[in-house]
């Protein structure tokens, strides 16, 4: 057996500042539209449900963005994470490669989603808002906003998709012993939840939907904002510290990536991992490969399209260019809920389409068979959407294995699987099958996507 | 909102040696008894379950017993475990009390017992075991070894308690995922288990008759040992680095605790977080009070005898002398199934005779919201054992806040509570009530004690 290879840095490493990838991106991105009028929207209209803080920060183009000594006070219960040599799974695989994970699953919710909560819970804080309201697919971000909001007394309103509500009880219950109030979404207290369950009464719900309340709970109350846990600039922003420690870990490696791994749903894990890497190759040239890793079943960036989108199923967000299966379009229920999302952030979307990210997809069966593999070699138990990124990683150290080459793999091990373990015991048990979508589906989602200038 | 302050200890101060309290006791332990012939045991006695290593530190009288280098190598995966100060609680409470944790739910099964698990399952690798058998209840335990196990190479049968198991599947899936076996106990795989079964169909099974199964597969398999997760003497030792690494960080913070707390089920992590500072009272003089803390329901130091018993229900084990209820007393079903067992750690039994402990027992109630007010304040979901440090943690900070005095607080904050949000879901949903236990059970299983000499 091989020993722990840590690398762990003093607190005083916790990064000072966030890296803002706009301000080195080859081509500004496209502007984000007004729903209604579909012209380049600016701040006053996303103050009904933002922060203005949170607004700046969407819309900067600084390099870096001071992080407050209050949200890097919170970061220190957990931050810097570890990031380790997994020597015992490159053994296991007998690769010539060497494979590094870093881990975010130490958060005291479980996964990276605290990075941006703690930072979105302090800016609304500082405005006077009192209550957040927000949706959540599998729970991770859910959790990591409740957390947030004990830790800032605020209070939060989860709406949680039905499906994910009734079949993890216990994410539910996490945020409820956070103090957060979490209502199942299709729900009768908003108008958008209303609609859809006057059409569908047994409506099992989605990210769209869950955020179409959301966003209205925070438009008509005017002591309550919004926040996101994925797609947005400032959300990438915030979740830029993973990969700003990373590339200091990688130093006392005495090593650099070949290729940088994570898994995407709306784009925030993978971005906060490799975006420092990509702004240093922007920068500098120093050449490092991007693997953004979907699942079959939910094939965003490597079967969807480029085009303005809506966030949410009833509309109500703005118009941004991403790539999209339509908003209409429903995910199949595979089980790692982060990444069940039609849309994908429009920055990873943005670089995806410069070429400067390759974007996969694996299924599910073969990712449970590598998140095992992992933890039987290196321990940790990884969330099913983690599970992607380590299929990836398990898959490019088996070439080595095939060419000899001895590349450096780094991916995020994004959460722990503590709260999904009935995906386990389906997978244990057999139970589990590969999801396809709905082609179909898929193809009157993206004839219905609104049509722009 | 207060800073976070986190004691971090570098990777090189795990402790090299465990402590082993034995060589401080002001009077010896009472000999372990065989089982049959009532005699004292010798080393040869143990060699049918356990490895030499394991029989050697049960019965080792020296002060520092080294830790090998690959176990120190797997503990760096997760330690040195962080030790806090809950500035926020403190806060919460308004208490002019200093409030210091430290955290174990950082290991990758989530507690204090990977500390164990690691360590024998190493000495059986080494003397050439192939598998290994042992008990879980809450699932702790078995998670643990199951862990040890998948990195050590060693076959993993664990005989969960039937409850349990029914009620906790994600548990089970945890050790199903690390590659281990768990068997619902009471079952039909050995003789003890089918004498239970013969006289009670329906048993939902108990420790006692958990650990008699295992013991009973480690008899009768040459290839086999068998592995407690508290009680022993080495187990104790192996959780010695808990309390050696926060002698450090109390160090660090320029800080001596006043009192220090733990939960008692076994006693393996109260005594890992206050045999090192009990150990420097007994050499040096320097005062601390160490408080167990037990549930009301089962509360073996504060209503048990002190007298020799059976470690287990068939009656295949040892008899020590211990704080007991009664082998046959089968604790009722409240949710810290850690801390639902008959009898104490010997050493924690006769350092309580010598009034160098202080019991004390909570009902489970009031343990939940001292969980909840903790969680809250700190952003940890804890253990529901682990609770039962809080409550008494808090009860003290509170005595402070009524006294004016600024004791020094520590706690041991055994593990988090991922995998035990249905106690969560219950208490926040007020389906939980505190249980009490028949005192003409444990009159019974008392006056059923074997007679000694």
């Amino acid at each position: 057996m091989s020993d722990t290879v840590k690398f762990l840095l003093p607190e005083r490493e916790i990064p000072k500042s966030w890296y803002n990838i706009a301000a080195d991106l080859p081509e500004p991105l496209p502007p984000v539209l007004h729903p209604g009028t579909k012209q380049p929207i600016g701040p006053d209209d996303l103050a009904v449900i933002f922060p203005r803080a949170v607004i700046e920060q969407e819309m900067s183009q600084e390099r870096e963005i001071e992080i407050p000594t209050p949200v890097r006070d919170v970061y220190r219960q957990w931050r810097p994470s570890p990031l380790f040599r997994a020597r015992r799974l490159e053994q296991a695989l007998g690769t010539p490669a060497k494979i590094y994970y870093k881990y975010e699953g130490v958060s005291p919710a479980g996964s990276h989603k605290a990075n941006s909560a703690i930072a979105q819970a302090f800016y609304n804080k500082q405005e006077g808002v009192r209550r957040i309201a927000t949706e959540t697919g599998a729970g991770q971000w859910g959790s990591s906003l409740a957390l947030a909001g004990a830790l800032f007394d605020i209070d939060i309103e989860v709406y949680m998709v039905k499906v994910s509500f009734q079949q993890k009880p216990y994410r539910r219950a996490m945020m409820e012993t956070f103090g957060a109030r979490c209502i199942a979404s299709p729900s009768d207290t908003t108008e958008s939840g209303r609609a859809v369950l006057a059409e569908h009464p047994d409506s099992t719900g989605s990210l769209g939907i869950a955020i179409s309340e959301a966003v209205e709970v925070a438009a008509k109350n005017d002591d309550t904002c919004y926040a996101l846990g994925s797609v947005l600039n400032h959300v990438l922003l915030h979740q830029s510290v993973i990969g700003l420690e990373a590339m200091k870990q990688m130093e006392m490696a005495g090593d650099y990536p070949d290729m940088v791994i994570g898994c995407t749903g709306g784009g925030s894990n993978f971005a906060g991992l490799a975006f420092p890497f990509l702004g240093e190759q922007l920068r500098s040239g120093r050449k490092v490969e991007c693997i953004a890793v979907e699942p079959s079943a939910c094939p965003t960036l490597t079967k969807g399209r480029l085009a303005y989108d809506y966030g949410d199923t009833a509309h109500l967000t703005p118009l941004v260019k991403m790539f999209t299966l339509g908003s209409a379009f429903v995910p199949p229920g595979f089980h790692a809920g982060g990444l069940r999302y039609h849309g994908m952030a429009p920055q990873v979307s943005h670089l995806t389409n410069l070429g400067l990210i390759d974007p996969r997809s694996y299924n599910q069966l073969e990712c449970f068979a590598a998140g095992i593999q992992f933890a039987k070699a290196e321990g940790i138990v990884p969330a099913p959407e983690a599970n992607h990124a380590i299929r990836a990683a398990i898959h490019e150290a088996e070439k080595c294995r095939e060419s000899g080459e001895a590349k450096t793999i780094l991916f995020n091990l994004s959460g722990h699987g503590h709260f999904d373990m009935q995906a386990y015991t389906d997978y244990l048990g057999g139970k589990l099958k590969d999801l396809v979508y709905d082609e179909s589906e898929v193809a009157m989602a993206l004839a219905g996507l609104p049509s722009v200038g």
